[in-house]
């Protein structure tokens, strides 16, 4: 049976999961399933998070500056250590390499170096081999987070706010720019949704900030969408969801795109994807000191809906009706 | 200027180091241009290290099971972990997989739990993703070693004995086998030498059983083949170094499958590749203690050379004359 049959790239992950993951035991605190693993060393841990991109499946090079190509394949890890609650340490680059210019190797490079100066990681090693399949990127983040400063995924409870960072859709905007218009004229019209999509900035001092107020009762970075990646949290917490469609943030940004696009600028920030801002959960009574701790930092935080007993994520419209929501980015 | 008229994959990763690898600094104690990176925690490092394999430019799926690919590709990485004297802890896969049958997947990943099992290592996370280029597989291994049992590249004294662990050769037999076999008449000229190949046993018990000691001065694995793995390892050390070729520890396959593939079977173990056993030195009167040690795991080590002033890399034939060695797997 192909994946394309047995229920895609989910399916598979799961299938993984159950037969070949490790049981959580001994220092491995967290394994797979969560935005990274913890491994226990003394009174922290080690965050370790790891994302593969190969290029025309998930990247294509006239769509995309090398320097942003490298800025984004750290900063999408990066986003990951920042999901747990950490801090980004050290890089561990591979990379395959068609016999290409050596100028556009260094620009990814760059890149690569500029997004890791900005957060606090550094490049400690990696593996750089030819390859006849395009260019290909893996990048293994590692990272560390105090015991009390753990956020997973799993810890949502009935009766929590959920709120998100800033604005979200922005970047799937910027894609749908991207893939109408080509790089330079996609800039031209929205060169703010563009650059959310082509270099994000991980949520690292937000969710320090965040995990700080000891108050955060779930966290997870926004890759695959609001959508879907709420279904997720939903999951691994044994609860549901239901979020209010006026609340969620969309950037004046966003709108202008959605309307060039002729899309619906609340559908492209539900489904988005790639919006690198995080989703989380606390208590009615802690969002007011959560949202002004991450408000601290220059970004700000919206409750968008709360947790709600069951199993499924209802998004709540403006005209009263309710739709379940959920899916994922399938690329079988 | 393209890849290959910059200097090939050397250059590159020569370039990489220099213009955008960290400083060894803080917890880094080593960064780039070893087996592996070591990051202290506490009185151990946690070692890292990772390998990047792409289809069709790394491994065709014609010519190896999946069941060893999956070995395979854990292996070459508990190798590393080996290398720096160190046990390994945990696998992180990343894997970027086709439209393909479920069925080979479950195989790779069978063949990496075994190898993981065998080795004492388990599978703590990764990232799943489709893939338009073929088969994609990232693994990134953490181990953990004590300070006093780590072994480097950069210790190689003058005056220093060469041992290597084995025989070496088997691997490239076994490769020059399939290339011009194919897999099933390949393994009945040599089912040992394809195996050695395709499945290569990382040798953990040999290198802690080598560091245990405290007399080994320098140690890598053979992974690029003897000369252009002890080039290296004399380059890090600022030494040179002289191999007696009649000294360099060949099996009974190698000989019979070179006879066959008219090689020179001591050509196929100094240029060899891929063969996964240890290249070490110690000082002469360490030499039997070192040895002895290796024996107790049931594997053999042997003196192949000494480590001598200067920087050349040279192999003193049984006829008296002396060549330079050295070159790399150069892919570009």
């Amino acid at each position: 049976m192909k994946i394309s049959e047995f229920g895609g790239e989910a399916a598979i992950i799961n299938l993984i999961r159950e037969k070949f993951g490790t049981a959580e035991q001994g220092d491995l605190t967290l394994g797979i399933g969560d935005d990274a693993a913890l491994i226990r060393s003394g009174d922290k841990f080690v965050v370790v998070t790891t994302d593969l991109l190969i290029e025309n499946t998930h990247f294509r090079m006239d769509l995309i500056d090398p320097y942003q190509l490298g800025w984004k394949s750290i900063a999408v890890n990066l986003s990951d250590i920042a999901a747990m609650g950490g801090t980004p340490t050290y890089s561990f680059v591979s990379i395959g390499l068609p016999d290409m210019e050596v100028e556009i190797i260094e620009s990814i490079f760059d890149g690569m170096r500029d997004v890791s100066d900005t957060f606090g990681s550094s490049l400690a090693g990696g593996d750089t081999v030819a390859s006849e399949a395009g260019i290909v990127i893996n990048v293994t983040q590692l990272g560390s987070v105090e015991a009390d400063r753990v956020a997973r995924r799993d810890g949502a409870k009935p009766g929590d706010v959920i709120l998100v960072t800033n604005t979200i859709g922005d970047s799937r905007a910027g894609l749908e720019l991207l893939l109408k218009f080509g790089l330079e004229q996609a800039r031209r019209a929205s060169e703010s949704c563009v650059v959310h999509h082509l270099q994000p900035e991980p949520r690292i001092a937000e969710a320090r900030a965040a995990v700080s107020t000891g108050k955060v009762h779930s966290m997870m970075d926004l890759s695959d969408g609001l959508a879907s990646d709420l279904q997720k949290l939903c999951c691994a917490s044994g609860v549901g969801a239901r979020v209010m469609a006026g609340a969620v943030p969309v950037s004046k940004d966003t709108h202008i795109a959605a309307a060039r696009l002729d899309l619906d600028a609340v559908r492209l920030a539900v489904e988005g994807g790639e919006d690198y801002e995080l989703l989380l959960t606390c208590s009615t009574k802690s969002a007011i000191a959560v949202a002004r701790a991450i408000s601290t930092t220059g970004s700000s935080a919206r409750v968008i809906g709360e947790i709600v007993e069951g199993d499924g994520v209802v998004l709540a419209m403006q005209n009263g009706s309710e739709e379940t929501i959920g899916g994922s980015w399938e690329h079988f």
